[in-house]
C-alpha cells in the first residue's frame, strides 16, 4: 500500500474544509483533489489543483471568436470544432496540478514531455525512500520479436520466478548499500549527491507536474497508447479518467478525434478511395513500404 | 469608459456566486476576480482565474526538498531563498489567467513572451471595435536625444495639440473605410481577414494571457522597468498590483532580489570592492567602456 | 520590386566566397542561401543559414535506436518511419534561419507559432520604411458567406477599386503623418515609440526567424494548407520550396503523411469501415453534426 | 578511454573532407567538430554541429536596431551592450548541437533545461554498453555539514575504498543480471523496456542535446557554476571550453555580466550604498536573514 497513515490523515485533513471562490469550478475534478490513485505497486497519481473546466475553454475561445460567432451556438459542438480543426489555444486555457510517485525509468520517458511545469524530489538533498517498482508476474514479458521497442508473451513461471528473484534482490541489496554508504556512524558518509548514483531505474521518486490540456492531451495520446510501455500507460490512463471527470466534453472530443481516430497518408486516403470505388488493392499497388502496410491492414483490414 | 453597463453587470454576476471548492484560495486574488483594472484610455487587466499561492509555493518546493528540510523551516525564509538562488520551479506551480484589452502596439511587444498561453480576439472572424488608444498630452513625449529607444521631453502644446490631431482623425478615417469596405450594403463586402489591414497599431484588441509566476515575474521585471516603454509599463504596473495581493510573501521577495537589486558585472565588483577599500576608481581604470561607466555611476555615484 | 541594388549587391556578395566546413552540408540548401525568394508585393524569404540535413535526421535517430537497429536499414525508410510514428526529436536535430519581410497583419498570426526564435526590426529604435501590401486585384475578395473566417467571391471592378483607392490613400496619408510627427524640422519631433502607432496593419517589417524542422513542418502543415489566409500561405509556399530542396526526403514524408494525408474521428473511421462492408451511411446514421459530415464528405464523398 | 578505434576512425573520417560552405562559419568551432572531449571516466562531449558565430549575433541585432544604430559601432561593443541589457533573442540565433555520453544521475539533473532538443539513446530498443561512473577517490566526498546539497571533506582512505568497492560490485552485479535476464538461451529473454529497470543510476547514457546559445549560457551559468554537483560541472566547463572557441566575443561578455558578476537585492544595494558612505554595517542592521548574510559576506567581506 502506497500511502501512510499519516498521508491519509493529512489526505482527508485538505478534503475536510471547502472554501468559497468565485473561480470556475469543476465538481468532477472537487471529487478528486488530493486523493491518490495507486498505480503499479508503490506508485500514484494525485490531483493537487486545477485551472478551468469545460465552460472556461469556451470562454477563451470566443474572445477569439468574439461577437460574430453565431454558427455554433453550442459549447459541445464549439469544443468539438476546436478538436477538430486543432485550435489549441483555447484548451490550454485548462491546467492541471498533480503529484506523482512513479519509478525513475518511468519518470524519464515521461519528462521527454518539456511543455510543462516539474518539480521533483531531490535525492541531493534528501534521501530516497525504500520502495522498488517489482512488476506482477503477468507483466513480466519477453522481447518482443516483432517489434524492437515491445514486449511479447508473458514470461514462463522459472523464468519470471527468476527475473523477480534478481530484480529483488538486488534492490534490497542497492538500497542497504546506499544506507550503509550515507550512514555517519563510525565514518563521515558519503555525500548524497553520490551515493545515490547506486540506486537501480526501478526506485521510486515523487514530483508536482503542471501541465496545460492541451499538451496534457497530447501526453495521453502518446502514452495512452496501446503501443506505450505497460509501466507509463497505467499512469496516462489513471490520469484519463480524472481528465474526463475534470473537462467531460473535451475529454469526449479527444476520444473521438485523437484516441479513437486515425491519421492516414496519402497513399493510404488513395487506397481507401480505390478500395470504396470497388478496386482490390495489394501491398504491391499500394505505394506503400510493407511495414506501413501492415500497420494499414491492422486498421482497415 | 472602457466598460459597457453589460460588462459591469456580468462582472457583478460572476462575482456573485462565491462556490465550495477544496482547491489553495488566495483572499488577494479573490478579491480581484473579473473585475477590469483600467489601463489606458480604453484598456484594462481583468484576473479571469488563478491557481495557487504562497503556501503553494512552499508544498512544491518541499517535494523536491522533501523531508530532509530542516534549515529553512520558515516559508517566507523558504520563498526568500528560492529567488534568491534562481529556484525557478517552485514558483512555475502557481499560474495567472488575465483577460486583457490593449493596443496592437503593445501587443506586439507583450506577445515577445512567448512562454505563456495566449488566445486572441480573431479580426479575421470579428469585427474590430471602433477603440484607439490617443495618449494623454503629459505622455506625448518627444524621442530621446540619449536613449535611442526612448523618449525624452514633454511636446509643446502646439506640436502636441498637431500629433493629437492626426492621430485621432487618422484613426476615425481608417475605422470609417474599414467599416465602408466591410460593408454589404449595395456591394459584396470586403473579407474581414483583409479590411483589417487597414486599422493602424492603436486601434485595441483583446486576449486571455495564461502565464506561471516564474515567467509573469519575468516579464514584470523587464516591463514594469522604468527603461519599458510608458504604454506597456502601465499594464505591467496594473499586473504587479494584482500579483502583490495574491501572493504577498513571493512579490516582496521578487521586489528585493529583481525589482530593487542590481546586476553587476565582474568589472562593476572590482570597482566597487576597490571603492570599499578606499580608492578612487573613474571610468579611465574600470575596464570598463564609457556606457557601461554611465549605467554604473547612475546607481552607485 | 522589394530589392535594391545594394541589397542584391550585398547578396552577391555573401554567396561568392565559399568556405569550407566540416559540418553536414545539403546542396540544396546552399543554393538557396541569402537569395530573396518574393512574396507579394514588397515581401521576401531568405535564407540565412541552416544546420543538418536528411543525413543529420537519420544519424540523430540512430543515437536513441544504437546499435540494436536492424529492421530500418535505409535512411529514407527509417525517415517515413519516425516521420508516420510522430517521432519528433530527430527532426529537431535540423534547424532553419530566416529573413523574412512581411506585413504586420501576417506577422501576428505567424507568431502565434511560439517555439521559435524571432529577433523582429524595432520600430522603437528605427523608423520604418514606407512599403505596404496592397493586394492584387484578383486577390480581394468578399468575405465568404460559409465560412466565418475565410473569403469568398473576387470583388467586382467598381468595388475592388474603391478598396484600392482607400487602401492606398491611406497608408500614404499614414505615412506622411508618420514622419511629419517624426520630424525634427522645427519642432521636438514625437519620439518613434509613439509614432508608429499610427501605421496600419499593412505596412512591411522585417524579422530573422529560427526554427527547427519539426516545428516548421507543423507551421508549414496549418500555414500551407488551404484554409490559411493566401497572405500568410504564399510565404509557407516559399519556404515550402526551400525545406523541398534542402531535406527532400524528409519533406516528402512531410508531403505523404501531413500534408496529403488525412485524419479521421472514431466515426469516420466507423463510416469509412461500413462503407467499406458495402453499407449506404448518411449523415443521420453517421453519429456526425452536419459541419462534421460536410468536412467528411468534401474529402471522402 | 571512452572511444574505441572503430570510433576514433569514424571522427578522423568526418574530419577528413571539408566541404564548401556559403554559412557563416567560426574556426574555432570547426577545429572541435566531431572530436571527443573526454570527461569523467566514460564520458565525452563532442560538437556535431553548430550554426552562427559572434558576426551572426551582431546580423540579427541589427535587424531589430536597423538602419537606425548609429552609437554602437564596435560589435564587440553591441554584444556586451546586448549582453548586459539582457536582450536575448539575439544569441538566440546560433544553435550548437552536442553528442553527450553522460552518467544517467548526471543525465537527469541536465534534462531540467527544457528548453533544448533531445535525441537519446533508447534502453528500450537498445542494449545499453557495460559502462559505469566510479569517481576518482578524490572526488569522493562526505556530505556537506553546512549545505544540504553539497559535499564537504574528501572521505578517509578507508570508508572511500569501501564505497568504491560498493560502487565498482553493485554496478557488475546489476549488469551481469541485466544481460542474464535478457538472454535468450534457454529462456525465452526479458523485454529491454523491463531489464533496463535494473541498471544503477551510474550507468552511462548518450543523447545529442542541441540548444540555441541563449539557452546554453543560462545551462553553464547554472552548471558551470562552483554549486554545482562536480559531475555536471566538468561537462559543463567542457562545453564552456568549446563555446569560448566557437563565439569568444559573446563568451567574453558571458563570462563578464554572468559568471564573473554579482546579483544583489535591494537590501544588499542598500548595505553597500552605506559601507561606501563609510558606515560599518552588521548583519542585525542589514535587514536580511543570517543565511543571506553569510552568502553576502562570502563575496564583500
Amino acid at each position: 500500500m502506497p500511502l501512510t497513515p499519516e498521508q491519509l490523515a493529512e489526505i482527508e485533513d485538505l478534503r475536510a474544509t471547502p472554501r468559497p471562490t468565485l473561480r470556475a469550478v469543476s465538481e468532477g475534478a472537487e471529487a478528486h483533489l488530493y486523493r491518490a490513485h495507486e498505480v503499479l505497486d508503490h506508485g500514484f497519481v494525485r490531483v493537487i489543483d486545477y485551472m478551468g473546466n469545460d465552460a472556461a475553454i469556451v470562454q477563451a475561445a470566443r474572445v477569439s471568436y468574439g461577437a460574430g460567432t453565431k454558427k455554433v451556438n453550442d459549447d459541445s459542438g464549439l469544443i468539438r470544432y476546436l478538436m477538430r480543426h486543432w485550435h489549441s489555444t483555447p484548451f490550454e486555457m485548462c491546467e492541471l496540478k498533480l503529484h506523482v510517485k512513479l519509478p525513475i525509468f518511468v519518470a524519464r520517458q515521461w519528462i521527454r514531455h518539456r511543455t510543462a511545469n516539474v518539480n521533483e524530489y531531490s535525492a541531493r538533498y534528501s534521501i530516497m525512500d525504500r520502495e522498488f517498482y517489482i512488476p506482477q508476474p503477468e507483466h513480466l514479458a519477453a522481447q518482443s520479436t516483432v517489434n524492437n521497442q515491445g514486449r511479447g508473451a508473458v514470461l514462463a513461471g522459472a523464468e519470471a520466478a527468476r527475473v523477480l528473484e534478481i530484480l529483488k534482490s538486488d534492490a534490497a541489496r542497492s538500497y542497504d548499500h546506499y544506507e550503509e554508504m550515507l550512514s555517519q556512524d563510525g565514518q563521515q558518509g558519503l555525500a548524497r549527491e553520490l551515493a545515490r548514483m547506486n540506486l537501480p531505474a526501478n526506485i521510486y521518486t515523487q514530483w508536482y507536474w503542471k501541465v496545460d490540456l492541451h499538451n496534457l492531451f497530447h501526453f495521453l495520446r502518446l502514452r495512452a497508447d496501446a503501443h506505450a510501455q505497460y509501466e507509463i500507460r497505467v499512469y496516462a490512463e489513471a490520469i484519463a479518467r480524472v481528465v474526463a471527470d475534470w473537462v467531460p466534453v473535451a475529454f469526449a472530443a479527444f476520444e473521438d478525434y485523437r484516441m479513437g481516430g486515425a491519421t492516414l497518408s496519402g497513399k493510404a486516403v488513395a487506397v481507401l478511395k480505390r478500395r470504396l470505388a470497388g478496386e482490390v488493392v495489394g501491398q504491391e499497388d499500394s505505394g506503400m513500404s510493407k511495414g506501413e502496410w501492415r500497420e494499414f491492414t491492422e486498421v482497415w483490414g
